[in-house]
């Protein structure tokens, strides 16, 4: 197991590793009270679904150390502060809200800041476990649907964006899964896309490959059809933003280019994501809200201009794969074939 | 007509535009030999088929200008050593080997140093004379069908790398098509996307649309399926590197993603080249060489590093979009329908 984390709560402070510098500069930031946490959520300082939801937990126990009286309306308020830090991210309101609920229990029953205080970093640290305890599950599960589908005795992989142990504490959903099959000898070789506009791939993905000493290539996301037309791939794996009730999946944008591409070449697509993505709320990829970032993500890398200054930019941070697209949905509960009606809520609901 | 171009010859010196510095300085470079011309070509000074082409051909006029003695024997080495300097692009060879056919006639009959250099700079500029015309008649063709077969006053248009003025030295081919349309007040907007590794589309097809006074957005790669989900793309324009005789085309690596996300949507994709492209001695896509290019153009961008120092990559610079894929080709000799077979070659053979 992974003993590398990029959330670290200690003494009572919240440390988060600041991903944006690397993969050359390994620096852990002091986040010191709610609105921090809610910036460097929003700034990307910490970034990955589950990671950004641990995070804000911990940044709801900051709040608590912050205040002397708690009613229900400070609670609220505070819980919003940090959900709106990023709207599409189900995993971040998913957490809040059971802080919220944790909270308002509490303070109802009379608690003294003392208790509110440890029972939010008592659930920060239960999550954390837990989540190592669904990646290794649901790594499994995606891992003996591989082993049926693709009957070779190693694999070449493809991941997109960024789904290790950076974005999830530890072990990882979609790397988690390429990270098992390593430690059983089974990988031949990763083809990590750099994902534009934030590079994800070419700096995160590459940093936990190259720290577990995994074979792998970068490529540009436009390869995708190169490298399935010369049957370099054996399946792909992606993470998962939110997947709606009919197996539709918000993820970082190019995933639902990526899908397209994989059914066309009859290559295996695999959503990678714990029970917390699942949004049942929603029926469809239609109904979810795609956030739009800033210009200066693609007009500049690092600073540097790479475009006319005047240039305009359309910036989605996420595409919607359709469910057709999707051989398997993997979660900690198990494996969901989603060309089966009604199947996404079945397994959520085991 | 555009009246800026990237290739000067002016007082039998060869003047190339620095596209590498693109879009923020606008650098020309004297190119005084034709082993310089050469390395113009692989390093990208001078990008695009055509005016790849075009430089070739002047690289040659310098070459006569270098020389005393002509034989077949070192016409056959100046002409090889200016092919090898990008081995994929068919233009280069195709101009190259005109101008070994003209300098070995001539050399046969007796000409005068004079008379071949004379010879070489007269072909030089007939061709980019040649290549205007060529365009517009192309760019019409396209025009044409589109307005039959999308039925919009204006139209949302995509395109992928560079084909406009930079590419071409005037109008250009895929661009070329969305200048005319513009000038007939039909773009709603262009949607340009960056292109990855070598960012074409950011720094050089938005300098181009720019210059026209074109509303334009940037968009990553990963975001096509996003676009065309949302009923964003009319159509798609690209350019081709070498078409073979079945229609299947090498283009920048991304073409064929591109394609079979447009394919899936329903969007009309279309393929501009000149018929110099065309390479009939290709039965299919299959027997198309696939340039691989250096890491650095994936780890780096301008200097600044974006990948672990000791990160792998696969860095092919084309691919092939399947001929399936392709809704029509377009060439200065009329509309190729590549589902219909032998019509490469017979529109080609007009």
């Amino acid at each position: 197991m992974s003993t590398y984390s990029p959330i670290i709560w200690k003494e009572n402070k919240l440390f988060l590793l600041d991903q944006r510098l690397l993969p050359h500069e390994e620096n852990f930031v002091e986040v010191n009270s709610l609105s921090a946490c809610a910036t460097a959520i929003t700034d990307m300082v910490v970034r990955g679904a589950p990671c950004i939801g641990f995070s804000a937990i911990y940044g709801m126990a900051l709040w608590v150390q912050s205040q002397n009286d708690f009613t229900v309306d400070s609670i609220d308020s505070a819980s919003d502060q940090l959900i709106a830090a990023r709207p599409t991210a189900v995993n971040l309101a998913f957490e809040v809200n059971r802080c919220r609920k944790i909270l308002k229990d509490l303070v109802t029953s009379g608690a003294t800041k003392k208790e509110l205080f440890s029972a939010m970093v008592k659930f920060g640290d239960e999550q954390i476990l837990e989540s190592e305890k669904k990646n290794t599950s649901m790594g499994q599960f995606a891992l003996n649907d591989l082993k049926e589908r693709v009957k070779k005795d190693k694999w070449n992989l493809m991941t997109h964006c960024n789904t290790g142990f950076l974005a999830c504490g530890s072990l990882g959903t979609a790397l988690g899964v390429i990270s098992l099959a390593h430690r059983e000898g089974r990988v031949e070789h990763i083809y990590a896309d750099e994902t534009r506009p934030y590079l994800q791939g070419s700096r995160l993905t590459a940093f936990e490959l190259s720290k577990e000493n995994i074979p792998y290539s970068i490529v540009v996301e436009g390869a995708a059809s190169y490298l399935m037309a010369n049957g370099k791939i054996d399946a792909i794996f992606v993470g998962a933003d939110r997947i709606a009730k009919n197996g539709d999946t918000a993820n970082k944008v190019g995933t639902s280019t990526l899908s397209i591409v994989a059914k066309h070449y009859g290559v295996p697509f695999y959503v990678v994501a714990p029970i917390s993505s699942f949004d049942l709320n929603t029926a469809n990829g239609n109904d979810i809200e795609i956030e739009m970032r800033p210009k200066e993500e693609i007009t500049q890398i690092k600073g540097v201009q790479i475009a006319p200054l005047d240039a305009q930019v359309v910036n989605p941070s996420f595409d919607v794969t359709d469910h057709k697209f999707i051989t398997g949905i993997v979660c900690e509960k198990g494996f969901i074939d989603p060309s089966i009606p009604g199947e996404v809520e079945r397994v959520v609901n085991l």
